[in-house]
């Protein structure tokens, strides 16, 4: 029996970077993956090539330059093909990055199902491992809905989108979290018609307000229907290519594709968590500490298996914790300062709570907006719906929080997320000198925005006077 | 006679920021303009057209897309009237925006043409208006060169861009500054063979080595030919569609088309500078001491008539500083931290000094660099070339300066900058959660790298364990 100081199961984000971080700090450590290629679903299924597949559609769709060249802007034909094809050479090449950092860090990688012997041993086939700790970073698959037969062509899941063969007309997405959000505008730009069905009442709930109403407002006016307080009760195949999805108010709505998102379920089949002493939930999810610490003191889990928010980004940092923490060695983490991204067609992306969070919590703040098309770079870029928002402490004026939606927010707060890491408030913003033309200048002409609002609260602006003059 | 607090003669963006900034404080401003339009060489014929015509090329020439779907797409006929349509459009727009500005300050805006008739007396036309402060913000106009006949078809100036007729097929750029660079650039994107001209040794010398290597190494593979320590001596037109451009060297060069991008010169002609005891150089610069104040004490200049940088952002701060400066506000304003950006394709972009100037000033420092195809966004843009570095001080590890090339490269700077603008170091990337896949995890793995560099410098690295595993 071969014996390691700790066993990773899973080569997602949040694995690669447990593996690659324990082996830094010069423990030997085993990767096991089951699938014949590293990455997990971030490389192979999901994150990778939905945000590969979206630039593709940017491009491609011919959307944004008929809108910003009229009519004269010839379509190109986007097929499935040439959207598909730059997502498996994007794919191919992060599958190379994995493997050349696993190698230089003397990860071991085995191929193979593992399955727990006891909370020390995992066996791959017929081999077995002792291992100090052992890390979950199995993720999840698309899970399942009693009633919806998957077809894999006409009523799909996420992971057949790489295998499409047709672009449909009429789309009916089951399930608006934030994958059925992404695919559903992804289509949208290819001029489909797109229906959102979702039980929960409040769309993408854990967004701020004012930046879900113009995000619906903009996909309503591209023919998004959203259907919320809806749960879908049947599904019926009206010839290879037409389905009608029945709903529990006893509306009908036809479509000729069904795109099923209603969440993931943790990939812990096959695993014999049992044997571990671990238990997870019918979703296969498995709770775990502060430290991503499962009930069994030396075994972890990370990355999706362990829930929300199931992001590249944070399963990552979850990987990194967990092996810092079996190792004994320090590690920092800031959750309040983690940047979020949807990646939907516009972005939304951001860095700290939502005005609705602040107000319970009983901060007093004031917030700054700009809109993309008052400053030049979204003149230029055309997008006039964009836009940011600031949010700081009233009387500190310290930033609290940022809000994007539109071109680049997903690279965009992280100038927010900088200064907010340092303490930092509004008048960095007020002061600063932004490249002209960037979106970056959005942040001054938030801040602007913002102090003009405390200006009218006498006390506070008191012996201040603006020395600026963009507004 | 009327009497104002303050005259600023020319609408750019130093000239709005100065009006603006003075009337926020209560003063009586006028702005006098020449044009019939407000904005001045940014919004008319410079920073905004060129930036809005760079962005259609992008969109337009189908490049970038064939890089990455292949041959299959096909591209679109790309003619000047579709290049130009949207910088006409992008042009309206900001206008608008200057004015409704001006009047919402209370702005006074008179059109004609400005001439001194003392240190505190402008005349405009028959008017004559009186001043405590009056701000020169005239701009520049393109330098002529002496033996060089324009005839705004087949030899222009970077004015005559936006009446160009057709796209040349090989095109030589006398003057390879920052300009130059930009336009050549962006006919190399549709296909054009370039030839650079510049009397200079050392092409854009205020940019970092390492930068400017890559950056030429990737102009070269797109057949762009440098020709330094040249000069024009005689430009020949054959027929009218053809030039030959003979240099001081002996040899000749061939071209469609002779872009001359020899420098500007300050628009001072006509305002009667010596009534108010104003000199100006032979090339009509203007010499301001630290606050903008010419050697007249009440009298202002900023902009691109007192010389470099020359870019909408400083001269927009430079207004700002005067105007506050003129009424005894105090204002602050860090240059250490100015943002540089060069909208060439790909974009440099910069904050902070070049390595070669930290170690003439004996500062120890060590960098990190990514690579964009190191990074998941990176692969997904295509965008192979564009790389991020990273300066820091050696022992304190803060962050000294970073220095881009590549696609977003102007905005992508800013990240760094509000880092720089608060103390932080190397460490905050390291530590830090970005987006994924977003071109901003190009700061963490440059990071790392720069760590590793540190690491090899045992007395530095002691006591430090990397808690990351992302290299």
């Amino acid at each position: 029996m071969t014996k390691l100081d700790m066993i990773v199961i899973g080569s997602g984000p949040g694995g690669q970077r447990a593996a690659v971080q324990a082996a830094k700090i010069g423990k030997n450590v085993m990767l096991v993956e089951k699938a014949k290629d590293v990455g997990g679903v971030s490389i192979n299924t999901g994150t990778l090539p939905s945000k590969t597949l979206r630039e593709a559609v940017v491009d491609l769709s011919g959307a944004r330059e008929r809108q910003l060249y009229g009519m004269m802007y010839r379509d190109n034909t986007v097929t499935p093909d040439s959207l598909l094809s730059r997502t498996r050479r994007v794919m191919a090449a992060e599958r190379d990055v994995i493997r050349a950092q696993l190698h230089r860090n003397r990860v071991r990688l085995v191929h193979g199902m593992a399955r727990f012997e006891s909370a020390n041993t995992v066996a791959v086939g017929s081999d077995v491992y002792e291992a100090d700790y052992i890390v979950i970073a199995v993720g999840t698959f698309p899970a399942v809905t009693p009633g919806i037969a998957i077809d894999h062509e006409t009523v799909l899941t996420s992971d057949d989108i790489l295998q499409l063969k047709r672009i449909p007309k009429n789309l009916i997405v089951a399930g608006a979290g934030v994958i059925g959000t992404e695919y559903a505008t992804m289509f949208m730009e290819l001029g489909c018609e797109i229906t959102l069905v979702d039980k929960r009442s409040v769309y993408l709930d854990m967004i701020d307000d004012e930046i879900r109403d113009a995000f619906q407002a903009h996909l309503r006016e591209r023919n998004v229907t959203f259907r919320m307080n809806e749960e879908v009760t049947r599904v019926e195949k009206i010839g290879p290519e037409r389905v009608i999805v029945h709903v529990k108010s006893g509306k009908r709505i036809a479509g000729d594709m069904l795109l099923v998102s209603s969440g993931r379920q943790g990939a812990v089949d096959g695993l014999q968590l049992e044997k571990a002493g671990i238990t997870a939930d019918p979703r296969g999810k498995i709770t775990v500490d502060a430290n991503y610490r499962t009930t069994v003191s030396n075994i972890y889990a990370v990355g999706d298996v362990i829930g929300a928010p199931q992001l590249a980004s944070t399963s990552a940092e979850q990987g990194r914790i967990a092996a810092c923490h079996a190792f004994g060695i320090k590690a920092q983490s800031v959750p309040d300062l983690f940047p979020y991204g949807i990646y939907s067609i516009p972005e939304i992306a951001w860095v700290g709570p939502t005005e609705e969070d602040l107000t319970r919590r009983g901060i007093g703040y004031e917030t700054g907006r700009a809109r993309y098309r008052e400053i030049a770079r979204g003149q230029i870029l055309g997008d006039d719906d964009g836009m940011l928002k600031i949010v700081f402490e009233l009387h500190t004026r310290k930033l609290l929080a940022v809000w994007a939606m539109g071109t680049q927010a997903t690279e965009v707060v992280h100038v927010g997320q900088a200064v907010m890491a340092h303490g930092g408030t509004l008048d960095y913003f007020l002061s600063n000198v932004f490249n002209y033309p960037t979106l970056a200048e959005c942040y001054k002409v938030a801040a602007l925005n913002g102090y003009n609002k405390l200006r009218g609260l006498v006390d506070l602006a008191q012996g201040q006077t603006s020395t600026d003059g963009a507004e």
